[in-house]
Order: structure tokens, then C-alpha cells, then sequence
């Protein structure tokens, strides 16, 4: 029997649910119904309850528990909990994905990985590459839990480094400077490393939906690993181009994280249901096209 | 009357305390009494009584204050407030970094400000680059707070990223694949984008004092900004170097931040008033001999 994997209890989830949907849990403080903790954990547990049947994953950002302070911690544990008692309920694990956006080095990162596996209950965390392998390391040696690692984000100053092109040993060779290298944006860096440093099927990439030449270029620089693809909907990103440009050969490979268009919905649950249906429906054109 | 920013109230402490010492506060678990949040809070709390008189700046580290859970924040709070406190009572403000680095966009990087400054009360944050400059927008909008941006640092991994030759416009043009550009490492390019973005004086840099190399290619390239440099004692980095290659013309510019090294002596505070004249004797060396 294989060794199961973070990437491999996803995997099953989004077989049980035949979705690759991954409901956001942003409590942001204008959509509650009172500043407070206690709003926030209703949000989220109303938002868990209603849409857990169409989830693969979820994805609550620790800023927006932080904010609420020592409180805030609380509740994004009781938070997981509830995701935990709802995957128990249904008898489908649904994977948590805590959106830190961590990075740290040597016994920091392993703080830091405590606190979000051993403490809060996450399966996965979302991590920043800037400090190097050794950061990341300490949130990999368990192969149950998983990160997904920044690579090309959705944001306007995604730019600023994420484009920059750099020489390295990676990919087709040119000379440059009289020395054999090849020129690529820093993001097709990191998805090269992370496909090689991938050895426990337990390393993910961060691409923004927004950007089809993008998940185009880090798709091929990384054929088997999963993607968490924000900026559908709020961010403007097209479904099923992004889709296009991103899934794997098998039809899998990528999660759709959607939170506003869920959270703001008349009836969350039904937009869940929605979502999930137009991203089957594309996997199914796309499937057939080919 | 000049406006007041983060780094003039840092430099009038500096010149309170005529030191560049920047105390870490690194409650790791294996250093407490016991494996609580009290514990890390006498901890912390007999550090900032016994080394106040000699720090320039504490930095206290998110990581090993969140692995307790809620009780770590409000410890964390509380160690903040401590400090300001001890502030008052000394009549100079002694500023607190929250070494967080932290990285993400628009209303979550919001969010995270409003933690660091509003809830926690600290001063300023380290930051990643990684996600560009609409990332660290919402830290920068009251100048009274800074941010130190990670550039180059000091663990082995710092190289998977931070030193990639990138193509860029800044510094002495060549020609690249057809192409007038210049090459560059990327933690370079970084300290030039912040040179840039400097515009409130409430941006520095977080460069490893491990790496002299790294700290005169980054003060060359951003020759006024204020340098954080961990690394000196415990990562091995030699103090005399590191202050030759990384201070500003006028002496300062740089904050040499000792966690193990203080908390680990028999006496902190005397191993604080070393350090602090450690430093003070090399910076008048370096005046004298140059």
C-alpha cells in the first residue's frame, strides 16, 4: 500500500466530492455582523456547514483571526475543529489549508510549523520561497501535512520579483555573459525547485488565476504538482482559461479558491454547489476537446 | 520641525542609549522553565528589565509566542507593553520590531498591520519582498510605523532565491541577449526597489551579518536606509566585519539584533552592556581610522 500523503488525502477528497473548489474562510471585519471574534466564528461556521458537501479543501487566512487577537487564535482553532467534525460527519477528510503566507528560518519554522499543525490542526500551509529550502523544510518532514509554496501571485506588484527574469541552470541553454545559462522569470525558478524538491508528494505551487501564460509556463516546469489558483471572480480571473492553462494531464492538479463569491452570496451553499458545477463541467469540455 | 518617522524615533533612541543593539526576544520552548506561555512571559519580561538600559530596539519573534496558542498573543501583548513601560519609566522610547515577516495582498496585508500596530502595539515588522509593493503598501501609510524587508539573509537556503542573477534596469548597463540590462543578485535589485519605495523613511532591510560581501553590495545600493543584521554571536558572524562592510557614513544605520547570546549569559544585562560597547568601540575605531 502506498504511504499516504498530504497530497494523496487531497487527492481522495476531491474524489469523494468531484470538486476542485476550495472555500476561502476570510472573516474580514466589513462582512460580519459585528466586529468581534464571536461574528467571525459564526461566519465561518455557517460558511463550513453550508458548503462542505461541494469543498475539497478549505482555506482560512490567518490574518483575518489575528486581527481579532488572542480571541482570534480561538476561534480559528474552533474553526478547524468544525471542519474536522463536518469531514467526520460526512466520512470524507476535508483537507485545511491555513493562508500564512509563513517564512522563517531554522527553529523559527519549526515554531511555526507547530503551531499550525501540531496546535491548530491545519493539514497545509501556504509558505513563502524567499528564504530557501532550509525554510521550508521544517514543514515537510511530515509527509501527512503539505505546503503550497508562493510562486506567482494575483497582485498588481506580483511583478516586482515574481517576473524579474534570471539566469540559472534550469531549461533550454543560451550564453549570457559568456556562460551557459538560461534565462527565466524568478516564478518559473521556484516552480523548477519545488518540482525537484517534491520528494514526499507533499509540495504545492501558489499561481494566481489571473495570469493563463503563467500557470501555462509553471505547468510545464512542474507537470505533477498541485496548484492553489486564487483570483477567480473578485480578482477578475477567467475559470475556464485559467483551467485550460493549468490542470494536469489527468483532469486534476488544480484547487480554485473562491471566498467572497461564496461568502457574499444570497445562499452560500448554492453558489458552492454552482462553482463546483461549472468547473466539472469545464473539466469535462476540456477532457473531451483534447 | 521635521515630521517624526519610524526611523527618527529609532535613531533619537540610538542616540538616547548610544548603542545599535537590538535585543531579541526568542522565548524558544527548550530555553523556558516550563513549556508554558507564563513561562515565556517571565522570560521575556526578565530579559526587557535586565538588558532596557542597552537596547536600541527588542524583537520580539511572532513564531515562538503563536506556537502557545491564544495565550501566546496575550503573553506577546503584554511583553510589548512591558517594554513601553519601561520606556516611560526611562524617558526614551525604545521602539519593538515584530519579527513576523509576513507577505500578502491588499485587505489581508491590511489586516496584518492592523495586528502588528493596532492590537500588539509594536512599532514595526519584517516583511517578505515576495509579493511586491502593493504588499507592504498598508505598513508604510503611517510613517510613524516601519517595516525592515527581508533582502539577504542568513541561513544556508538564502542562496535558492536570494542570490539568482536577475536582468534588471538599475546599475552599470551591459548587453544581454540583445537587450541594454543589468545583472544583478536578486537580494541587490531588492535593496534598490527599497531605496525607491523609501519615500516616508520607514522602509530598511534585513541583511545576514554573516555576509559582509552581501552587506557592501546592499549599502552601496541603498545608502541610507537602515540595515537589521542578525547573525553576529550564535550564526557566527564577526561583529568588526559585519559593522565595516554594513554602517552608514555616519556611523549608524545598522541594528545588530543578539537573541541566544543575551538570553543564554549568566547575566543578561551585562552581556547586553558588552555588547552595546563592543560596538561602540569598533564604531570609533572605524571613525578614527578612516
Amino acid at each position: 500500500m502506498p504511504m499516504e500523503t498530504f497530497f494523496s488525502f487531497l487527492e481522495k477528497r476531491v474524489d469523494d466530492c468531484s470538486s476542485l473548489l476550495c472555500v476561502g474562510l476570510d472573516p474580514h471585519v466589513s462582512d460580519l455582523s459585528a466586529p468581534t471574534a464571536d461574528a467571525a466564528l459564526a461566519f465561518c461556521l455557517n460558511l463550513v456547514k453550508q458548503t462542505a458537501p461541494y469543498a475539497a479543501a478549505f482555506k482560512p487566512n490567518a490574518a483575518f483571526f489575528e486581527v481579532f487577537g488572542p480571541k482570534g487564535w480561538t476561534v480559528l482553532k474552533q474553526v478547524i475543529s468544525a471542519i474536522q467534525d463536518e469531514s467526520d460527519r460526512m466520512g470524507s477528510m476535508i483537507p485545511v489549508i491555513l493562508d500564512a503566507k509563513r517564512g522563517d528560518i531554522a527553529s523559527t519554522a519549526e515554531a511555526y510549523a507547530q503551531s499550525a499543525f501540531g496546535k491548530l490542526g491545519a493539514h497545509c500551509i501556504t509558505l513563502s520561497p524567499y528564504l530557501g529550502k532550509d525554510s521550508i523544510d521544517p514543514f515537510l518532514t511530515n509527509q501527512e501535512k503539505g505546503v503550497f509554496l508562493l510562486c506567482k501571485t494575483s497582485n498588481p506588484g506580483a511583478g516586482d520579483l515574481q517576473d524579474l527574469l534570471v539566469t540559472t541552470d534550469d531549461g533550454p541553454q543560451t550564453t549570457i555573459v559568456g556562460r551557459s545559462s538560461s534565462i527565466v522569470p524568478l516564478y518559473e525558478h521556484v516552480a523548477c525547485l519545488a518540482q525537484t524538491w517534491n520528494t514526499r508528494n507533499n509540495i504545492g505551487l501558489v499561481v494566481g488565476a489571473t495570469q493563463p501564460e503563467a500557470l501555462t509556463r509553471v505547468r510545464a516546469a512542474a507537470p505533477d504538482l498541485w496548484f492553489l489558483a486564487p483570483g477567480v471572480g473578485a480578482q477578475g480571473g477567467d475559470l475556464e482559461t485559467a483551467l485550460k492553462a493549468g490542470l494536469r494531464q489527468d483532469g486534476k492538479g488544480m484547487l480554485l479558491p473562491i471566498s467572497r463569491g461564496i461568502s457574499r452570496a444570497a445562499n452560500p451553499g448554492r453558489a458552492a454547489a454552482e462553482f463546483r458545477d461549472e468547473i466539472i463541467s469545464i473539466q469535462y469540455e476540456l477532457r473531451h476537446s483534447s
